[in-house]
């Protein structure tokens, strides 16, 4: 078929396995590529209920059917897996030219299972295979440095997805890394990297990828770049980037300040995007992609890409720093050790204020920069306070008896917006598939950056997480399942109707833009049925976000509170809306509604309640 | 594709998780069906070095091509998994009439994984599957017990594949049963359901195989069985059926005897063919089969199906039995209990061996009839000795510091050929890839059945293993690893240029018998991998074939031992032969002409000695 390349590579580090197998068509047809084809493996290829850090555990890089043809943001990388943080399933989004290359060596999708006896590399050549011991010249590189001595080993032009010492070392929230400056950050893969002995993936492709008519399909790509990419609404990307979203989510009272304690920061200034724009020096765009998003800063004896507006929400603010260079300094050092930088912040944020009510002694104050800096590399290496700090947000403070000062959901530390600015995060976050995340649906983008919707209620914010709005470009969750399957990156706010010009010419057919909802909705249920049958936590909140007690005395959102209650009652409309039942559990009418096309049923179970698929 | 139902079934009994999917055609291209497609599904489908009781260890029920349809004697089931007592591959092949059912069904494999919580019975529908509760009510049932209850609580028509006791208690050697009295007997499969807390499958389907112009395939086949199946050759099964082998294999010297202490019974003549046909009531088959091999045999208060040769070898003169009665019901106690009559009788033989020479008391004497009628029942139920049997022959033998008592090859108990009377068999077992089996290789054909080759020689018996003898019917590796992926019984002596003709209906292109032996070579070779990958003993024999002082005193094969340094001569021949290393590792160059697509590279070996595929 063309856009895809057929074949799907599974290693076995422990035991050397190595198999091809045609990439399952039946499977891209209902659920396309990227986060669709992911979980429908992930369901096939996870042994249920398997202990994450088991060697059975599988990691899986999944590419989409644009990656390696023109298609703007569409070169992006899935990394999926059983997350060993949330227990759950996590796809972890990566771009830069990772996913291409892996295309032009032949494959669509990797399977890596199993764990080697000391540490390798895995090497892909096109259809050769190989692992590279890594014991003793790469194990315990930095991310810069390992991708230098790959590429000057292997092949000058191979692409590197690896981790950093942090991952070595089993850190919860080790992310990958490639291009340097490019993360798969969240769910702990680069642990998972870690766990397998698998210090990188290097890949280098010398084929192509077929995309039926080429005349057409330029044409059509270029129609489709011009009218919907390269506009003015799409061009803050390129202009500015994330810190753009600094200074209106500071605004509303929904930027994380010292662990939460706060939602507009005082030192905002020194971190927002004008800010930035004075210390930028270049842009840098990944593969095929024609926003070049990437915002270079020079500062504090650092250049690097970003920091995105997640590192500023949660290593700035949230950390009490206001200071750019520090920032920069510390953004790389999380960069280098392969630290993601969400819950590195949010850690960090939560041990400075432990620090500072008397709880423990982290020796890091808001605020302060030398420890602060240093405080990555100490987690990386498990060393010092470092040790305890590794723990991860919810582990720490239920070690000092205060869980309620950890601000996660499903033991995966939140991002950058606090929802008592904006109410409709709190139902993102607890419905979001892979715990705390804001990825899968930005009801923000209403109830703040376009402001067409109050912030401080619930009203309406289950439908609006589940559908989005598509015409401020603001991702529901069934819409962002498909875009991410695409994959298309968020910062194009590309429209189901785009979508289905794009995705005829993959599959030879007309699709309208219900279909392509549903579809969106097939891979959320699936998602769903797959965190069920792996023992998905209830979907909660932090507590501090409930009740009333912790609202802030003074700023934008003062007095605001989400409240229990209310958020339940939210919480079932979103079921009710989504077709699932009082426990969330989708019911057989809604599976076959959107076509999913596997089932769970009761196993074992008292002989009153067996059930058929 | 026509004579494929193309889908593939999963399940998981721990949690639940149902999911079909294609059948992988590029594999099915390569490997055909049966065995050669359940090695590649078991090469992708078992974690590799899993623990072979842990859940995630899977059971694959697969079928053939001709399932189904009306090729005499291709409605075989293969079950296969990675065996809990030789830690490899365990392909065990049942006839019947399952595996039609399983295609009418829709399915042309199953893949179960997981543990239930609490027993059940996975009832297949066409595309209903559901997990009967069935600790209360058939838990603990024996094997026409719980096919009766299944039937009526069901559906009259279903097809079932069960346990007895014996697999519920994880005996070793408990087997599965279906039609009552067709058995998948080796390799411990009944103990891999019952570790999964699976009773029973039952399959009902109501749809049919097509068969591309029935037409053009029926006249094929009518002439192909007019030819080729119902011949003097082929009609021994059927007029007499494998006790016919007793009298020759007795005569050759070759008959295990008292626990493999001498090569000929005096009593064969009460349990040798012409005994069994004065007891003989009538014929059955298995589904579509012509040959009709299945002897009724009505002695002892017992009607049933067999024994079989093995049993009457195993079960009789292995355990000093020669009275037909005492066999009978011995045989229909393994059978209602769900044990292998292989495995039971080289026990039981090796605890009477055991008792009389003073080693132990196992109440248990050559000979002896009501304590060893009584003993399968007791290993079944790990009651009294039996807890103590149910270790297996290797386990016990070792535990009494008599290793060289136990007969078997890589834990599998040896079957109803001593090699001391049939050298060539020496070879067959050793080089099997699921331990001490007579079912790949048959030397003893030329060497006593038809007297063509010395029987106390290993020169040319390497070659005789890999290719066979298609005159005379005797099957080698190579060719009966094709013929078991058709799945064609080994009782219908087809031959290549058969197979020529049934597979180009199938595959609508010309077969040469070139490439059919071909694919037998790289199913075997596949095989090979396989159980390198999941860590095979070496390729020996026990110490008593190779020494002369365990050589008999008397009788037809008296005097006769292997050898070790001439038994390991010809191992060597035979790795080279296949284009295997001194190890028995398969070359890179072998692996590539016969095409196998999968490989092992090292994993975390030291730095010189990474490999690429």
């Amino acid at each position: 078929m063309d856009f895809y390349q057929g074949r799907v590579l599974r290693i076995d580090l422990g035991s050397g396995s190595i198999s091809s197998e045609p990439l399952n068509m039946e499977w891209a047809e209902r659920y396309i590529g990227g986060k669709g084809l992911l979980l429908r493996y992930m369901w096939e290829y996870i042994p249920p209920r398997v202990d994450p850090w088991a060697p059975e555990n599988p990691v899986f890089l999944v590419t989409g059917p644009f990656a390696g043809t023109n298609v703007s943001t569409a070169s992006r990388l899935v990394v999926g897996a059983k997350s060993p943080v949330t227990g759950i399933l996590d796809d972890s989004y990566v771009g830069g030219s990772f996913a291409p290359e892996m295309k032009f060596a032949g494959y669509d999708l990797i399977i890596i299972m199993g764990k080697a006896r000391e540490p390798v590399v895995l090497w892909i050549k096109d259809d050769e295979v190989e692992l590279v011991p890594a014991k003793e010249k790469y194990w315990g590189l930095k991310t810069s440095e390992i991708e230098e001595a790959l590429r000057e080993d292997l092949d000058e032009n191979a692409k590197i997805l690896s981790i950093g010492p942090a991952g070595e070392n089993l850190i919860p929230w080790a992310c990958l890394s490639t291009d340097q400056f490019h993360k798969a950050g969240r769910g702990g893969h680069g642990a998972l990297f870690g766990s397998k002995n698998l210090k990188a993936v290097a890949v280098r492709g010398t084929g192509s990828v077929k995309v039926g008519d080429a005349r057409e399909f330029l044409a059509d790509i270029a129609r489709i770049h011009r009218e919907h990419v390269l506009t003015d609404f799409n061009l803050w990307a390129n202009e500015e980037g994330t810190p753009i979203l600094v200074d209106p989510v500071n605004g509303a009272g929904a930027l994380p300040t010292r662990n939460w304690s706060a939602g507009s920061f005082e030192g905002a200034d020194g971190i927002n995007s004008e800010a930035f724009q004075r210390v930028k020096v270049a842009n840098r765009a990944c593969y095929q992609c024609a926003l070049g998003c990437r915002q270079v800063h020079e500062a504090g004896g650092v250049k690097s890409e970003g920091p995105e507006y997640e590192t500023i929400a949660l290593c700035g603010a949230n950390c009490g720093i206001g200071d750019l260079e520090a920032l920069m300094r510390f953004n790389r050092e999380c960069d280098e050790w392969g630290l993601d930088t969400i819950s590195s912040g949010s850690v960090i944020g939560l041990a400075m204020d432990m620090t500072q009510k008397g709880i423990a002694d982290f020796g890091l104050r808001f605020g302060e920069i030398d420890a602060y800096v240093a405080a990555p590399g100490l987690i990386a290496r498990r060393e010092g306070r470092g040790a305890e700090l590794a723990l991860g947000a919810r582990a720490l403070a239920a070690k000092y008896g205060v869980p309620e000062m950890a601000m996660e959901v499903k033991n995966l530390e939140l991002p950058g917006y606090d929802p008592r600015g904006a109410f409709g995060m709190s139902i993102a976050y607890a419905t979001s598939d892979r715990g705390g995340c804001h990825m899968r649906s930005y009801p923000i983008a209403d109830e703040v950056l376009e402001g067409s919707r109050p912030a401080d209620s619930l009203e309406g914010k289950a439908k609006q997480v589940i559908e989005g709005n598509v015409a401020n470009g603001f991702i529901g969750q069934n819409f962002s399942s498909i875009k991410f399957s695409g994959i298309w990156c968020d910062f194009w706010a590309v429209d189901p109707g785009q979508l289905c010009q794009m995705f005829r010419h993959v599959f030879k057919r007309e699709f309208s833009e219900d279909e392509i909802m549903l579809i969106g909705e097939r891979i959320w249920n699936l998602g769903r049925l797959l965190n069920l049958r792996e023992g998905v936590e209830p979907d909660t909140l932090p507590r501090r976000l409930y009740d009333a007690g912790w609202a802030f005395p003074e700023g934008p959102s003062a007095g605001k509170a989400i409240g229990e209650r209310p958020f339940k009652e939210a919480l079932q409309e979103y079921y009710r809306l989504r077709g699932w039942d009082e426990a969330g559990v989708p019911t057989e009418a809604k599976l076959a509604e959107v076509g999913v096309d596997v089932r769970l049923v009761p196993s074992g179970m008292d002989p009153a309640t067996a059930a058929s698929s």
